[in-house]
């Protein structure tokens, strides 16, 4: 049941020119699924990635890296749902590098062009023989229309497809934005989303895109989480088609680089968001913000405390104001020298505790009311400092363990 | 359900020379329930304790701290279920001194002489009239053989009395080591258990006092959890009357202090032990021992990592071996140098993989017919080091949700 999320309508998913996508049934671990998919960049495309830190990164990532890394330009993205190639040692790694030549032999392009992704299950076998069948007719269906799809078949335990997409003036020139992601559980980007995609047809120095795509994965995936547990497979690709007209971006701080960055970041959160949406078992969409703190970083790590308490998101899940547990995480979030005389608590508007007790004013049947909201803001002061952070998460409901129990079955 | 728990008998609980027990009915929360256990010292009883490291720790915790350095000799400990008495300010410390207050006229000893505890919904006043009341019933019940009453008196949501004593030879003399706590939820204790009391009779120097709780709640207490989070008024106190006949003990190496030492050891894991198995929803016991590391802290951290992931705990529940998820938990402990291509798995004697990836032998039958068991031990090689750690878990389940959900109605 996902929290205010529907998925788009195509016609509302720009195309970007220089970005054909072809979607296919491979079988990979259910029959009758869209489970491959394949980007086919033209040449000259600019692409750049960020990745998981999970130590244990999946074979498609450890190859990504090594691709993106060879400088002979991407041409191609690999996608395969139902099985992450991840936790699979030096046999997973060949299979991948096997699947992206397979690929690169088909569209006559050299394999360190071609960017591989797994997302499913951990520590199995990728079936190769059924992936490379489904290539045919994936590449057969390239079409620049087909972004919706594409959401559609990088699903797993996603209940709604996930796209975005913005338009945008730069110069004279109309620019596009459209991206796509997926994930609902695994879900704590250390570095990215499990898998986000996004496109535009702007013109910018390729340099500046490894810095855009750290800046929108930073204020989009890495601020969200579902359960706290970081992926094996989380990759975040912009590809920038150089296809517009306008005078080339050479400089983010630009009025052109500001305007393509505020819409790649609006596209990258507004996916973001959908991730937790469509949290595992999702019922309520709670916003996280931390402010007063010394430096961002504390703030992030008292956002995430919150955030990640089973007790604070089961509480969620009942719209129950059992806020002292949110008081609680605060207090073992890690910060040696806080003084919890100082803390205030708000929900919304509601000034539930002040000087780190509950407010005089304070009565349960306010807290209640935002507490049945389906979008909540949780706001701690430290009074500490001037920073703050936010982070966006989902409570945690009976259907969390219903889907991780039998995810497999 | 807990897990292979069942409550002790009253008569199996040894009782120590100079620790009488009262408890009472106070409707702290609710009617008709025991919730009020005063524990009564004779003269000369050493008391050590350790507490939460929660910035948020509960007023309760701030007083036992400044009694403990009042160094006046503690006489009585007050308890009381139902209210934490944490997140209310300077208002919660008034309460919790005039309760220490109430109990000290009525033993005709110093408030400083107290050391009281609360555990319970967080951020609500303490009722302080109704738990004055409880008083006189308290005292007038007190008994030395009452160990199992006051485990009854301190339960939560636990659904099992957790009580463990033995008895051991200390020179020619009979020494007594009984301890109870309680805990099921919020728990993951960075110092201490939610509650946890232990006495002995045995006479030993009060200095030694400290160093053997530490130690005591290191090897037991702190290494379990239930859901991650560090509760507000965890406290762990060890007493030693001084009343058996042996020689006072002066250093725990001696082999009378060791011999004490593996007692109370031994009591407070089983006592540790037994709020996993009653942890919220628990239907399995898990023990997760991480091995081959540079040092203890680091094998930690990975142990929680896996222990703390709600995607290990749901496919526990589920005894479905979808035992990537373990390794994903061990790619992000944040071991930043961690080479995932030397990883050995084991649930119990099955090596699951091996070099990172699935051991070319094992086969999902045999991870299934453990995942099946009640007590689990999941095993990890990091082949950094030498050094091992151990920690203690239970499984997610639906009830955990349940219970958490409806905590408070």
């Amino acid at each position: 049941m996902p929290v205010n999320l529907i998925a788009p309508a195509a016609s509302d998913l720009h195309p970007v020119a220089g970005v054909r996508i072809g979607v296919a049934m491979a079988g990979i671990r259910k029959v009758n699924r869209k489970d491959l998919v394949v980007f086919a960049l033209d040449e000259g495309a600019a692409v750049a990635g960020v990745f998981t830190r999970n130590r244990f990164c999946a074979a498609p990532v450890q190859l990504c890296r090594e691709h993106l890394g060879a400088g002979q330009g991407i041409r191609a993205l690999l996608i395969n749902t139902g099985n992450a190639n991840a936790g699979t040692g030096v046999d997973g790694l060949a299979r991948a590098r096997r699947s992206c030549d397979a690929l690169a032999r088909q569209m006559n392009i050299a394999p360190a062009q071609v960017l591989p992704f797994s997302t499913g299950v951990i520590m199995e076998p990728l079936p190769l023989d059924r992936l490379e069948a489904g290539l045919p007719a994936a590449l057969h269906a390239l079409d620049g229309n087909a972004w919706l799809d594409a959401a559609e078949g990088i699903m797993t335990t996603d209940t709604v497809a996930k796209a975005a997409s913005r338009r945008v003036t730069i110069g004279d020139s109309e620019v596009h934005v459209t991206g796509i992601a997926k994930g609902a559980g695994m879900i704590r980007p250390d570095m990215a989303t499990m898998l986000g995609f996004v496109a535009t047809d702007a013109v910018i120095a390729p340099a500046l895109l490894h810095e855009l795509v750290s800046e929108a994965a930073d204020e989009s995936f890495n601020r969200i989480t579902v359960d706290g547990d970081t992926s094996t497979n989380d990759s975040f690709i912009l590809m920038a088609t150089q296809r517009s007209a306008h005078a080339r971006i050479e400089s983010l701080g630009s009025p052109e680089g500001r305007a393509l960055r505020e819409t790649v970041l609006a596209v990258s959160i507004q996916l973001a968001q959908a991730i937790v949406r469509d949290g595992e078992g999702a019922t309520k969409f709670i916003t996280v913000r931390i402010e007063g703190g010394r430096d961002a970083g504390e703030c992030r790590r008292v956002a995430y405390a919150i955030a990640h308490s089973p007790l604070v998101k089961t509480a969620f899940f009942a719209s129950d104001p059992n806020l002292g547990r949110i008081l609680a995480a605060v207090g073992y979030a890690g910060i040696a020298d806080l003084d919890p005389d100082l803390i205030d608590l708000y929900l919304d508007d509601v000034h539930v505790a002040r000087q780190g007790g509950r407010h005089p004013q304070y009565e349960e049947a306010r807290g209640q009311r935002v507490m049945r909201q389906s979008e909540i803001t949780v706001r701690v002061h430290l009074h500490r400092g001037a920073a703050a952070s936010e982070v966006w998460t989902c409570d945690l409901s009976h259907d969390y363990v219903s889907i991780n129990a039998d995810y497999r079955s």
